[in-house]
């Protein structure tokens, strides 16, 4: 299988640094610095290059992927790189140009309104523009003296968020590299302000710790929260699963109900986690009814809404984080719905002194007292991090640039858009709504002619739209007919430029592909 | 103070999108993706106004940091963005100008040979350029339908890393977002391989462990490894020091010591890690001495190679980091000696097994085991991230460029300059020095004529460079002339294009800078 036009499909061998006919010149300087003069305009240079290389290879695609298996672009890299990527002697300029355009050319084109798969959005231009300068400057926003305005950029920008969420004057937040690294450490401060309760815990390890801890959240919560127990020593069976309703939103009552039955000699409830936008359904867990359970059991609230966050910023959806400011802390994601380029995710607090038991530590050789009293601090104490890039300065660009309006705009269009796959699932013959849409994902099955083939049809036929390059929907398991768990397809609609055509587009390539599916089942039975 | 042809310094205000007289125009179209068509214009046109902006902002500084003291900048960049970085309604293009604009006037100039302070180096024109990629495709190594390229990529560039630490076959690793995240993953690794002997602890949590779980590091090892510790529920009391030698390193025979003091009744000796390259000397550990004692105790090796990774690219320097072959796993931070903007921090581990039982999991939405099967799989099982950016894009673009030779050229360039480093301040009479370079580092203190004032003169001096914008040194504690710790400076020499001339300078601004705060000083007591 080919991809017309596309030099892979071409009867040449993959881009090759000799094969690229790019007018390129050698790198004039190979160890050019990017924050020179001279390295600045090589920046500059290179990246007109390089997308030059991206457009013209993007033009000659003809779906979100290329038309390759996965064995297949294995074989063409290593045709591409004989010696791999870490040769001992460089290539200079044209093969960074090659690699621009073998990406280009078989990377997953998010900006094809024919891919709808994952939870990372297509991403902004002002935003991958914006970003170059974390890049070039290289400034780290643990202490001052690495990145000054870096440090500046991020307290507003974390502050503005604070307020989005209706947070008060008292709250803080940090970026992190995401929202599982956000979830993390919101359970590391739940960890220990629950253990703190008991004793001093953090100088004494698993051993000195009498209590079980348990840590709460609905069935579809995302999978890294019971990876964060497994991490902090809480054990995987520290998860307690709360029950959700007909609409995939945790059962309040349920919450309440498993809070009453922990024991208090042995039991030790660190954390609930309300989930705003799960990965398969983007429900969203009755915030103020969760909130009011747990702040009767005096338990942590952490809210996960690393796909929700972008409902802070449309006033249509906003509705549906209600009651997030009760949360003690908050997973926002804007590498999701604030179609930032990864990582821009979010951790917030609405009490700052959160952070400091945690990681509000002093290091001699960063950020030594005297040098904190006079007022040159970074933002190390905030983060798990040490070095950590300036990604505050894309988002703040983004928002600076569009507004918080202009992006919840482009929430409410791919909010549209789910609509529209909704009404046209519901109304296809070949498709069977599972869940409509919440925030901009739908989930659904191909309907097959035998019901004992749905699984394996399919997942195969979503392999089938992968293999072809002709379009890239998402999977998921959702409970069947049966209640068991059965294989699903998801629209995820992060691209607001999709128009309501391209989405029914998308849903006859997958009944075109689940009846070619078919076909050749039948086919190798006969 | 202020900074000499610096917008700042000049009678106007700060930079505000009304004040910023660039030739631009509101954004075509707030809402453009970067993959598409008129987006990679657009990518293309901002990078070149961003690169304007700054290359002429830069013309304008005097020194590595603008001429301000942290108040100051706060109230400029109050002034520049009166309403937040958080606004209801966009400013368009001009807003992402003047935020280009004063990051570049006020952030820390990294290129400028006299910034010599922290571990983060300044950025490769062809990194920060090939970085562009992962903004404008946005693409996520977790799966391979989210970025098939890029996990191609990453596996290429993990192998050659592998290779290039004398690994085996069977060795794999991933990249994460930092040196600390490197070292949290290692020891989470290192935590389940210690309790998985005793039984099966992942399920059971705090409560369900008997013994006293110990890491064995140097006095000198990063604070990251304590951090991990807590982190991981070991608790901070986890952490066995050992003493060190006079060259900064881990004493084998003092190890071994501690190690023949663990009650195997009690005791649960989890990981010895042993540091290439302290943040503070550079020293490295005697790594096949460590590594011997270590097998012998049977326990796990991890080597934090963060800033000494760099000596793999340099045949002079490959000597240092013998023996990191042993290692179980290794910590390479390509975001400090490989001249990477950040993150590119990568984890090896010498058996790929070691992930499987960590963060080996499967999940129905992004890798279900038929389509594993049919070779769909990304990098999700390696790592602790979810979404994970395409680091390894400009990793791979630079040595495909460069070559390993031309990073490692970089970096005995900068062991030159740090020997010279070395002789300058042995031979003036007001700088004594602690310690010598082994990799780039020097360690230093200015000679007080009141030996009692040297900890606040030397603290304050530094302060001055900073605030005066003249120089930009590290600091760190020391032990002093009575063993106590005492405020030393520091030069961590990461910029290859610094001749020796410019090190002398800033050695002498360093003296200025000194009797310039003794003068103060004895004029106040005066």
């Amino acid at each position: 299988m080919t991809l017309p036009g596309s030099a892979l499909s071409a009867p040449v061998p993959a881009p090759t640094p000799a094969a690229t006919a790019a007018p390129a010149s050698p790198l004039l300087d190979p160890g050019l610095l990017a924050a020179a003069p001279a390295g600045l305009a090589e920046v500059q240079r290179l990246v007109r290059e390089i997308v030059h290389e991206c457009a013209d290879a993007l033009r000659g695609r003809g779906g979100p992927l290329p038309a390759l298996g996965p064995e297949d672009l294995t074989g063409l890299v290593d045709a591409q790189f004989p010696d791999g990527v870490v040769p001992r002697a460089g290539a200079g300029r044209d093969a960074v140009l090659a690699l621009a355009r073998a990406c280009a050319e078989t990377t997953v084109d998010l900006a094809d309104p024919r891919a709808a798969a994952h939870l990372q959005p297509p991403s902004l231009a002002v935003a991958a523009a914006a970003d170059v300068l974390a890049g070039i400057f290289n400034a780290s926003v643990d202490t001052w003296d690495s990145g000054p305005y870096a440090v500046e950029i991020e307290r507003r920008l974390v502050k503005g968020l604070c307020e989005l969420a209706g947070y008060g004057p008292d709250a803080d937040g940090v970026l992190t590299p995401g929202g599982s690294a956000s979830n993390l450490q919101a359970l590391l401060i739940a960890r220990d302000t629950a253990t703190a309760k008991l004793r001093d815990v953090r100088g004494r390890g698993l051993a000195g710790f009498g209590q079980r801890p348990l840590v709460y959240c609905s069935e579809l919560a995302h999978f890294s929260v019971a990876r964060a127990c497994a991490v902090l020593g809480l054990g995987e069976d520290a998860v307690r699963t709360v029950p959700v309703d007909g609409r995939h939103r945790m059962r309040p009552e349920a919450l309440d109900a498993l809070l009453r039955r922990a024991d208090p000699d042995t039991d030790l409830p660190v954390a609930v986690v309300a989930t705003a936008g799960t990965t398969d359904y983007g429900s969203v867990d009755p915030l103020p009814e969760v909130a009011a359970v747990v702040r009767e059991h005096g338990v942590r609230l952490h809210v996960d809404a690393a796909y929700g966050c972008g409902a802070l910023f449309s006033e249509r959806l906003r509705p549906l984080l209600a009651g997030v400011e009760e949360a003690d802390t908050v997973t926002l994601d804007l590498h999701k719905t604030a179609w930032q380029p990864a990582a821009a995710s979010v951790l917030l607090a609405r009490d700052a002194a959160d952070f400091a038991p945690t990681t509000g530590l002093r290091v001699a050789y960063l950020n030594p007292d005297d040098d904190g009293e006079a007022g040159y601090d970074g933002l190390l104490g905030l983060s798990l991090q040490t070095t950590r890039r300036a990604d505050a300065l894309k988002v703040a660009a983004t928002f600076l640039a569009l507004g918080t309006d202009g992006v919840g705009a482009m929430l409410d269009a791919c909010h549209d858009l789910a609509r529209h796959a909704e009404r046209s699932i519901a109304a296809h013959p070949r498709l069977a709504l599972t869940a409509g849409a919440t925030l901009s994902t739908v989930v659904f099955r191909y309907v097959t002619d035998d019901p004992a083939a749905s699984d394996r049809v399919n997942g195969a036929l979503r392999r089938r739209l992968l293999r072809t390059g002709a379009a890239l929907v998402g999977r998921t398991d959702a409970p069947g007919a049966d209640g068991r768990p059965a294989v699903h397809l998801k629209l995820t609609l992060l691209n607001p430029r999709t128009r309501a055509t391209d989405v029914d587009g998308l849903l006859d390539a997958v009944v075109r592909a689940g009846l070619a599916v078919e076909a050749i089942e039948e086919g190798s039975v006969a």
